[in-house]
């Protein structure tokens, strides 16, 4: 995989955008392998992950910080986004979020999401 | 790997009872290829990161949530936790965190730490 920094960066901007556009063009970045886990709910596959993301509705979400490792086997990275979102209305109260993905790449400059684990983060 | 739910409970259950109570013990669970990212530092190798975490002196952490997921390697899962932390003083303020962990088996019922990444979530 190339420079790991550069790849996470430019796919958590892409994702997000995507995310708070249209949930839809999500699908591609899964494969029928993939796995979420959003809120505690388990999900696999492109079409089961994309039909719940799209049914979080209209989202605003903003990254606070992002952080890349490289993974355990050699043809992935792990990237760990915390931020806060606005779900429903852009002038709605934020709320924590943290968020993981695995990227494996599949060729070069090519790769899907294996794993993707979503919380929000509130309450103490 | 044994059932991917127990594992992970029997880790999260230990590593944050042995982090509370004496940091140093956490060595043996991270090897010279672990990595841990703590509030965006980088440390390699078992022996820096636990000079990291007993750095951050005593800590009280309580554990909201945790999800895992097999990880893309057949012989991995990745971890996911949310929860609050007090630093310094049991009865003082919580903070947010969420940390992830990769575990990787390396025979029955052994496994190490590979990919440790560890954020506080605060501040809108």
């Amino acid at each position: 995989m190339s420079d790991p920094q550069e790849v996470a960066k430019a796919f958590v901007t892409h994702f997000y955008q995507s995310f708070d556009n249209n949930a839809q063009s999500l699908a591609g970045l899964y494969n029928d392998t993939s796995m979420l886990t959003f809120e505690g709910d388990q999900f696999q596959g492109s079409q089961a992950i994309v039909a719940k993301l799209a049914q979080v509705g209209k989202c605003f979400h903003n990254v606070k910080s992002m952080d890349v490792q490289p993974s355990a086997a050699g043809n992935a990275i792990v990237i760990f986004v915390t931020g806060h979102v606005r779900i429903g209305d852009a002038q709605g109260n934020p709320l924590h979020f943290c968020e993981l993905f695995q990227l494996v790449s599949t060729g070069p400059g090519a790769y899907y999401v294996h794993n993707d684990i979503f919380r929000l983060n509130y309450g103490l």
